[in-house]
């Protein structure tokens, strides 16, 4: 970590930082300059955090030097982590998507939906049994009754299911039901869903925040590792901007920008990062051009009618083509449809 | 709300939609355009999300007429809500001071911090004793114990104490200690907490998140609302810009917006709102200015070994100050201390 | 325009405002409703802006039914406009890579690095005379002297150059020197300069500003159209968000969408959109799969050396290898290079 | 400047780089850590952007410690700058006004809203002459006569004015016939803009761009100070954001910040800063509390009638009033009226 004096800030001031630095087991460096004293400690930057220098009244600036999140980085850990689910695999090359309505309603209709995705090619279904909407006059979801139904479709087409767990009393009960466990945009500070699910040994999808940082993902999903679970998925899936012909800016920076620095598989989820069915398909080959590891999609039988994203969803013959499309694209990047 | 159909759209198909706001009992409107078919449906827009309008291919664009947030609304209850906390009222036009450290750390720190800003005419203490930290490798609060040392302090003092929750699971125990509950910024839509604290019977204190719109917030304090909780004050505490020689961006329109829309108090964070201890006086002036309810400030004993928050948490020398300072300007805007 | 009136509107107001709706010409439309009356206008929206029914005391908001561009509409125009550059054609279905340094440093490091993009297979050389730089501090291009520069290594090597004009004053000599005039980030709202390339008969090729919605870019667009010059190709180049870890954000959403919304050729400027040389080939190939139709890349013969913008410029041997993998990208999505 | 490089930099690299800094006459450092090895450079910055380390591929990140900004420091020259209009000072203490319409209508309507203006105790007159509008199809201003009307007006009532000038081509008529010139948020770096106005010998207002960091408009500033004008006043007007119940997001904490870090006067416009009339009043006196040294308000005589931003245009009675209520809230923080 750099540490920049203000200007005025004495030469004591400065042995009395380097001297607490020392104490830490750091490195301290000491570069006085023309206009500013600078102080460097070289060394574990957690251990740093608790110099609580940023309190200091002299210290104008700190400037981290190494990146704060350590187990989901590619540093240490050079390898892709390959997330197992069902018969196919997340990360490590393949290319795999995940589509389904945005809520379970009815049984059959999560059931057509289903189909359609799973004859298209899809390796897993999604659906919402609880559902964070902002307004509580909107349709919450079936809750456990919703998860019950959508282990049962699961089952019956043999594929497995992921679905969003909202609170950590739910934990254990959507463990038990469903294959993976999805994190949604608004919890994914939620510290105490993280530190839960950490304990879970099924994979868990965590959805970027609407205003978060990469770098705050990536904490968050350090969270998850800290805590021992190491099937991790991170999902791009739009941030809040001052454009508004889109729902949310999709940040496929972030998607290239990921692959490089951490060894988790990243999904891109082109209905909410877009909000505009026009847009899923182009949008998804874009994901799966800039080295995405797949595809997290709505697809409703009937958007007409779905009780929630309709907007956003595709029809089952535009996912069939979204899936045929997909196919030259990901050869010309060297990649194939898990 | 206004429809707006796609030029290609036919008269069959408005007339089927047309049929179908009628059958929600909604008043249907027909606009013929020379250059697109515009529909109405007036009555009310929570009814209207069930016709999943948006989802139709031939719909262009949906605009709705009425705020989505009822019972939080002005024009719902003109009156201010007032809610007492311990001798003080925040809301009705006092102006109410709640201040403390960032978080409890130790006893004696916690003591001497709330006795500083009690002796300096805060109505209140704050402390957290469960953290929302972006890495999981900083202090994450003391927790139980934490909230036990609160309330000791507070009986100590006889002041009313506020503190954060984070989970539905600790929902009971920190009702039972604590005389105000806070939600996070990054909990804010954490719908599952803000059920929870619906039923409970003690105040809560309700955090902008970082990304969200004063109607997500209005619309997260209607979930306490429709729940039963009618004790909800509203907190700015900064948004996430690209501006970056501040923490967030304090956003003091919001609090004039507000205060204009909905009869729940407003109170300003201005240590969140700018994370930089030399803006915290010029903000709470401005927050008092603009018709703010009251404030939220970090104050600890001695910043520079704050555990957490140290370059935004004032010096107790700077509390009073600030305490002295915000009394002209109150009784300029017509308000006085609580 | 939907105009919705203030709950406490009386029915002589709406009464008020309807004969001025039809004195303009336009077709009112009385909606009451149970808790506001709604009014509409129809007709052309541009009419309605000189009503100033946004200034009414008793107008709470207004909601326009038609986008505000007209000439860059693609309704209005549906097939792809193709501005001809050089030998290439830009729009219509060709991918056109234009490639070069930053700004024009000297003589013979320019034509390094041209032979190098011409080689590859860039269609054009960009490179700036005239720089836009935050700093007064900064290199801000050799003028017209770079200009000279520029035009003699466009005819060493055949082919067409674009730069900027920053400066009504000097769009006579760029218009007379360049084959494409180039509007910046920062000027995209400047109106003078885009007025005055509106009579330039040579393309413009005119970037998406850092805060700038995509009806803003489409509507300064709609400026140089309707001062009569018809080849304009709109360029992405990544928007300003709260994301620090690349320079900007790249919006392909914005891409896609125009893509369906205008007529006009959309490039994307991924070197700017990311800012990190490292990210520059993903984000070029997601480009080519979302739609766009072609690409604006820094290549500079030694980046270690430039003047400006080394960090995200590319070394020649990376360009090579991005035309190498731009081929069967756009051969998947039925494109070719230019 | 602190130079982080990348984990694989070999030894003989940061050798290279330290004798590059050398060269320059810069102070080299060298810093090696277990996990990265850091350099630094100390002395100008401005010298350091030569070394173009950005582009170097072993360089992972730079950190700048200085400000770019130099001649607008506070450092460089703590007292604040006092800029003369008229018979009144901005900056230094006092707190001055300045409004009246968006635009020069007709001489009558003009004239109207100045004395309105006037015998409220507003120090100038402003009104644009020459309009940025998003549109072309909106008003774009009278050109040259609305010039010669606003001067018309300001010596009928003695006050000076001050008006938008957008293009370099119109500097010498506009700083002939105006009192002081203003840049608008959309030319805040159209930098042949700032640099001919560098060289005009009265005061420039400078508005803060839609997405300009704090930062950005001070080194905009710089570059009038550094073409020889040092009469440059600063106006925060709102930046852009996800928030859309406003039209901007008034940014008071970098008033507060700039208070700090410059010593060029600071004023606010509540007007363009909310875009909403009723939130004109509330932030104005926020603005005064937090440290503003004056206002830029606009004021119609009759806003419904207004040819743009009625809707943010105070009535003469209501700017009455914040003129009234300005008072005791500048006399609570030690400041009064210009």
């Amino acid at each position: 970590m750099i540490i920049v004096l203000k200007r005025e800030a004495t030469e004591e001031i400065a042995q009395e930082i380097l001297a607490r630095i020392e104490e830490k087991g750091l490195k301290p460096l000491y570069m006085p300059g023309s206009e500013r004293v600078v102080l460097g400690a070289l060394g574990d930057e957690r251990v740093l955090s608790e110099l609580g220098l940023d309190g200091h009244p002299m210290v104008e600036s700190l400037k981290p030097i190494l990146s704060p999140y350590k187990l989901v980085s590619r540093e240490m850990h050079p390898h892709d982590t390959v997330v197992r689910f069902g018969k196919a695999n997340i990360g490590g090359g393949g290319f795999a998507v995940i589509a389904g309505p945005c809520a379970v309603e009815t049984e059959e209709r999560l059931r057509d939906s289903a189909k359609a995705v799973a004859s298209a090619g899809a390796i897993a279904i999604r659906a919402g049994a609880y559902k964070p909407r902002s307004s509580p006059y909107s349709f919450q979801g079936h809750g456990p009754e919703g998860l019950a139904t959508l282990r049962k479709i699961g089952d019956e087409l043999g594929l497995p299911v992921v679905t969003e767990v909202m609170d950590t009393a739910d934990v254990d009960a959507v463990a038990e039901s469903a294959d993976m466990l999805q994190v949604g945009a608004r919890n994914m500070q939620n510290f105490s869903l993280l530190k839960a699910l950490g304990k879970v040994r099924k994979p868990v999808l965590l959805k970027r925040g609407l205003a978060a940082k990469v770098e705050d993902l990536l904490l968050a999903a350090e969270y998850l590792l800290a805590a021992g679970n190491e099937q991790v998925i991170l999902c791009e899936r739009g941030i809040r901007t001052f454009e508004t012909v889109t729902r949310n800016t999709l940040d496929l920076n972030a998607v290239a920008y990921m692959k490089q620095k951490t060894h988790l598989p990243v999904v891109v989820d082109p209905s909410h990062g877009t909000g505009v069915r026009d847009l899923v398909v182009p949008m998804s080959l874009a994901a799966a051009a800039c080295g995405a590891d797949g595809l997290l999609v709505e697809v409703h039988e009937n958007p007409v009618e779905a009780w929630s994203d309709g907007a956003q969803s595709l029809y089952p013959h535009q996912f069939e083509a979204l899936m045929a499309g997909l196919q030259p694209v990901l050869a010309a990047v060297g990649r194939e449809l898990a």
